[in-house]
């Protein structure tokens, strides 16, 4: 039998589903989980995704264009105009099969095998596989819930460049923290990224999950930083469509949109269905975006709230995405978050929350945290952050004394 | 500026698409392109994709499970028992984004970087693009359009064997020569593979476009290769579905699969609408296989007919898929190609197909030969093979004299 490749062995499973078992034996038991666990939002597209999709059927579903349909880039680039002040030619702005395919794209034309690509941590997980893919080497650099994930300083930062850096990859609004980086810490950041001739590679598929009255920066945005900056985009989150699989990779970089669009070449063309959809969704007025940020908003506070009632529960300033991972007053996040399934129910329900461990790149971090993933109407998640208080109060390996 | 990857710069350009700019050109003239440069079928899906869409619209457009809704998978399953009599177990098939992202993960699972994976040439020239991302090594092993593309002798393979040689990959039927390998072919091929305890993956796409009385022998049928066999498959060409991107990963190899799916969970999941779709498409009965195939023997046979009124044309003997190969008598078939769009018109038509160039490996292969996508109905195949027959009467590089 042939041995399987090095990298097939080095993916790791998702952190975010690892404890599925767990959940669906609960399930099976009767048992109402509640799942803060991952990013799906129960929130619905904007009606004008299906109605573009039902107006119009394709006689034969073709192959698009490989960088996606003119038409459905061209708004895309209009969006950008307006809502960033950027101004995109056609070969800046490329369609993806979501954000996933934007960030393998991103890692695999920037980046060559062995180059190292600093993250701050805690940080979305998948980053590591994709880097997997990429052959490239995650170097994490920490920031802290007691310093609500603020990007480390420049100093930090320079500590961890080596001759084999290439690039920082940043995720704002963060996923898993909602940490929003302030434009004086992108500012300090854009100041290392031009001294050492890096790639600044942004996540920002959260962009409009923002509860401050501040805009949050684009690396689009970045005066200087044409060259370097790499943005990704998605539709999944920002118009609750997450299996559509649909997302964009920008960057004024010529060589690096080259190469992505011969990757692309490769594999022909993003799925055309979610392309026909998302040119309706893209006219989605600012009604919609208003609406699903009220409905966030609240469910976000509603969780700070249920937190500050927990004794040694630990919240950070969570400013935006709908993510917040917070400390708890307990041994072990991955042998709590399994507790919850396996072992515990409350009036006939639990919580399915991530073990922070998962985010985290640096062995040992994150041990006293979870992340929630606030998707859930506030009932539910009321119901969720009741089954956690009580929860808190039996679990062995609690540190508060229950009931206090 | 940062610079671009090496695998940003050496990624290829679609041999197929880069024409492109000159057929804009010829249309922007008036002049009527007919297209036989691309495997973009012109059949309808058949109507139980579009029903199965149009009765399911879900509330919420989720993430499906990484390697694709269980129902889709267990019909999936169902179906290559029913074809290939293969009885196959959950983890050994994962719905993917089209048959691109199969390739990929199975290169990625197989091989290492550096790695050498030998393939037939002339090959799907997308094969090149996917060994890049993937920083594996192609090593084409030459088929002659003399020989009707036959798959070469143990011999030849083991000429071409190296210690870094981890895998063969075939396309049965052949993209881009119609070609289906005999059974004598396979199952010495199989020798050749179980020796070296090599991957032996199969691109079987289109396994349905088979004008023979045979059935396409799939790798996983080869007896004692289940652990050596990885099958790609797609419904792009199956059902006309290219825009659809869902495909298929097939292997018995528990370590490749589990590979795959780590891969899988980082990407989230396939596009959820295709996936609703393709279960209903998977509905379709024999009815509709035996029409579309209809359809394309009638064209085979047109194609071969009209070719074989061309003096110096030659076409081998072409069985499976829509596309063929076949010598003209031309100097250089890039020149030819481009020509027929920059500097030809016949009726105010003109014809768009590939050089054949593009589909090998090896420098100077190929050089007389162009490929056929036999995608169009014969009113329009007629029309465009009156445009090459008249073509090859005027070029000014063509090899016979003008009427003869």
């Amino acid at each position: 039998m042939p041995q399987a490749s090095t990298r097939a062995h080095l993916a790791p499973p998702s952190p975010i589903r690892k404890l599925a078992p767990y959940a669906d034996a609960a399930k099976a038991k009767g048992i109402d989980v509640i799942h803060l666990n991952i990013g799906q939002p129960d929130i619905e597209a904007p009606e004008e995704f299906w109605t573009a999709l039902g107006a119009k059927r394709p006689k034969v579903l073709e192959y698009s264009h490989s960088a996606g349909n003119p038409t459905l880039r061209a708004k895309a680039r209009a969006s950008y105009k307006a809502q960033l002040g950027v101004e995109l030619n056609d070969s800046e702005l490329m369609v993806t099969t979501a954000g996933s395919e934007a960030l393998v794209f991103a890692m695999m034309a920037c980046l060559n095998p062995g180059d190292e690509i600093i993250i701050p941590e805690p940080f979305y997980a998948n980053y590591l596989g994709f880097a997997v893919l990429a052959g490239v080497t995650v170097v994490p650099i920490t920031t802290y819930l007691d310093q609500d994930f603020a990007l480390p300083s420049i100093e930090a930062f320079e500590e961890k460049i080596t001759p084999r850096t290439k690039a920082i990859l940043i995720c704002n609004p963060s996923n898993p923290t909602g940490t929003i980086y302030s434009a004086a810490q992108l500012h300090a950041l854009a100041e290392v990224v031009r001294k050492h001739d890096l790639y600044l590679m942004a996540d920002e598929v959260y962009r409009e999950f923002n509860y401050t009255s501040e805009p949050v920066l684009s690396v689009l945005q970045l005066p200087g930083l044409e060259q370097n900056a790499v943005m990704v985009d998605s539709v999944s989150k920002r118009f609750s469509l997450c299996g559509a699989r649909l997302g964009f990779l920008v960057s004024k970089n010529a060589e690096v949109m080259s190469g992505a669009l011969r990757f692309g070449q490769a594999r022909l063309s993003p799925p055309a269905l979610a392309q026909i959809g998302v040119e309706g969704a893209l006219e989605a007025g600012p009604d919609y975006f208003d609406q699903v940020r009220g409905e966030y908003r609240a469910r976000r506070d509603r969780l700070v709230q249920r937190l500050s009632e927990i004794p040694g529960a630990k919240c950070p300033k969570i400013d935006g995405a709908f993510y917040a991972t917070v400390r708890l007053p307990i041994d072990d996040g991955d042998k709590f978050c399994q507790w919850l399934l396996e072992e515990f129910s409350h009036e006939g329900a639990t919580v399915m929350v991530s073990p922070a461990s998962g985010f985290y790149a640096t062995p040992g971090l994150g041990k006293d945290e979870v992340r929630f993933a606030y998707v859930l109407e506030e009932g539910r998640l009321d119901r969720a952050m009741d089954c956690l208080k009580v929860a808190l109060q039996v679990y062995p390996g609690a540190k508060v004394a229950a009931g206090s």
